[in-house]
């Protein structure tokens, strides 16, 4: 065998069983090139990615009825409309990670049938909050529901109660939940103690991407969620 | 005190006492002079609507993928199409009665995130079985959803896993289930196991307003559920 | 007609249109002779006696690892001792007014592996927080479980969560739900929010028979669960 | 480059390239030496080895009351005491192969009011089919609980209705299940059917470890299984 032959084939074979690990390699440094990172910067976002595949975001309630003060909605959250702008950036920064997005939404029927029983009052004559089809179930201005992810309609508080998510979010491995929305007492809290129970590994609240009707009740809960093991940085400190 | 103002003032005690009994009467007498209802005819159905109230019909998958041979999808039930003009006239029967119709479709992601395991290799390209928005996942032709009825969207065999389905049966005060579409072994039978389950007190299969692949699978499961105290009259016993 | 007659006749109409009320009435002031009761206490009682039927008293998690000091478990409730008498006290009255009463309790498996992963470090050679069969799952001393009382065990916060306690309650009719025990944040608050998402019509939380880790944790979870129209009273205003 | 160093690299590389796999078998080449395996069998039982640490068995209500014709129990399943033996030796090869045994019982309140609505007037006096600490609630002579194992309680025909069991499980690994027990048309598929719904990767019934009241029973139902994915071998086939 010469050794020219000799070479190539070592040659050939080396290639392919770094198959993955360069393929990877050469991906970032060809398509993050105008992303000006360099050295550490590279290796942590390499791990990230394996983290971020792993990884959800749930978007929570953020619609106009919960907050948007122009639907003068009964259900309107006091301190959501100043969180929208946050919202949309934790998302923008989800999709570069390659997060998967779950949109989570309430669509009642215009009956409220389905609503909680305190709430059924504000159902009449075919409308009330958040109810399919009107106006103050669409998301907030800004926010889009992009291609490859997910809405999940919920009627309760929690986004696990009675819904499929939990089998959505196991089956595509996720382990990490990072929630987003409003509002913190009722909607975040529950996903956040069930996701909990339901044994997600982390979990984590971007407390400056939620809101309540006044922060001393935000601040609160965040308090209690932080007591079980929740994480909660700002959007600032979870993009780092 | 004269005679003539005791006798009204008892006359008016009668009517107050008899109120909703009298009201009700009034109203079945002129709003059904119609319908040629008589004698022993009126009372029974007097009962009946108080039963009726408290009954839901659960029309199950019956979707162009699963009963129409022409959508050619992997997902047909050969008995299916046979059985959608009994379920309609099942349908209508309800709907005569006052009874609470509850159309459960599935309608999923066109990723097959939200699907069975073992069904997922259907997905592709955006298209599958009863995908949301696809022309697959409406109902059979002949089958509408009309005001006042309700649309439950569900991701598994059973109607109840995983869905509000049962928190709006009972808080409408259903305790009473009648189940009609597709398909017996799956959809029909994991529904119906689970309203046992879920303590529903008379649940009650039209055995000709169901179907399977083959006959003999139908009756195997009609066979069970009769087992567990299962009604399972055809539509003409149950409209009698 | 003389005016005699009219009147009787009016007076039984009267009476019959009464019926109810009036049947009522007579039977407890013929039944009840013997207990001592009188004016308006009785009728009030009477009243009482139809809502506490389709009531249930949950005492939850009152066992040594979460309220005995003295068994220096990681889960102590800081507040805990301190309101078992209260406890107490209000598992007599729910007794008196023939409440049903249901003890919910945690007990683990000794290896934890059906105990929430964030606490399964404190479990390692078969023993750890209210580990089945252990003296930390056992009720507080002075808690006794009686004859025709329903022991629910439970592995997370919320008593609703993974069990069959929905069901016990609701095919026994029970509509309202009075809830006592540790701790206010965790398992008190998810047990409350999950019954309104389940539809109990009326849920009251009896503050100083509750207890977080500190008072201004009870509190915001107090004000919490009021804002989503849970009753808060204390033992004394409850028992009036 | 001379030729034979050229080779060496390409051998190298060859041995790295391999890795996972070659590392894999000098593992088991080394390590199980003394266990006195062979050959063929020693790689099938190390390739088992991974697997099996991802499987449970679920032992279905294999109670006296279900299998024990002496106990003059109504829940009595005629062909349930001839598979006693095999559910024993199925039980003995999971052992062997370190699956995690999961022993699923029905136990009730002697009250009833935690059992089906339809079979609730079994119960009276404090006794009835499988209340908790009656004889008719232990397992069928011959089977034992042993140390690390899990005895799971449940109060519907699934084993996963109303339970934790899927907690139990998915944190533990588990993605493959294998189910023996009684009876094939109510506890055994309902639990298979929920099992499918939940996303387990195999679900196996072992077909002489399961049994209906009558051989056609049985047997349908293990059709309609096939049907969906489920596997379905003897337990001769499976211990292979």
């Amino acid at each position: 065998m010469p050794s020219h032959l000799a070479l190539l084939s070592c040659l050939l074979v080396l290639l392919l069983s770094l198959d993955k690990f360069l393929l990877h390699y050469l991906k970032r440094r060809w398509f993050s090139a105008g992303s000006g990172a360099k050295g550490p910067a590279k290796s942590r976002r390499s791990m990230a990615t394996a983290k971020w595949s792993e990884t959800a975001m749930l978007v929570i309630d953020m619609q106009k009825d919960f907050v948007d003060p122009a639907m003068r909605s009964p259900m309107l959250v006091a301190g959501g409309e100043a969180v929208v702008p946050t919202v949309a950036e934790a998302v923008a920064v989800a999709r570069k990670r390659g997060i998967f997005l779950v949109w989570v939404v309430r669509e009642h029927d215009p009956s409220g049938r389905d609503v909680e029983l305190f709430r059924r009052q504000h159902y009449s004559g075919g409308k009330g909050p958040t109810v399919k089809g009107l106006k103050g179930a669409e998301l907030a201005d800004g926010l889009v529901i992009k291609e490859g992810e997910y809405k999940l309609v919920k009627t309760r508080f929690s986004a696990f109660f009675a819904t499929h998510l939990d089998s959505v979010l196991k089956t595509a491995g996720i382990k990490n939940l990072v929630i987003v929305g409003v509002q913190t007492p009722n909607c975040i809290r529950q996903t956040v103690f069930d996701a909990v129970a339901l044994d997600y590994e982390k979990v984590t609240v971007l407390i400056d991407a939620t809101a309540a009707a006044r922060p001393e009740i935000h601040l609160s809960n965040i308090r209690d969620m932080k007591n079980i093991g929740v994480e909660t940085p700002t959007l600032e400190e979870w993009r780092r």
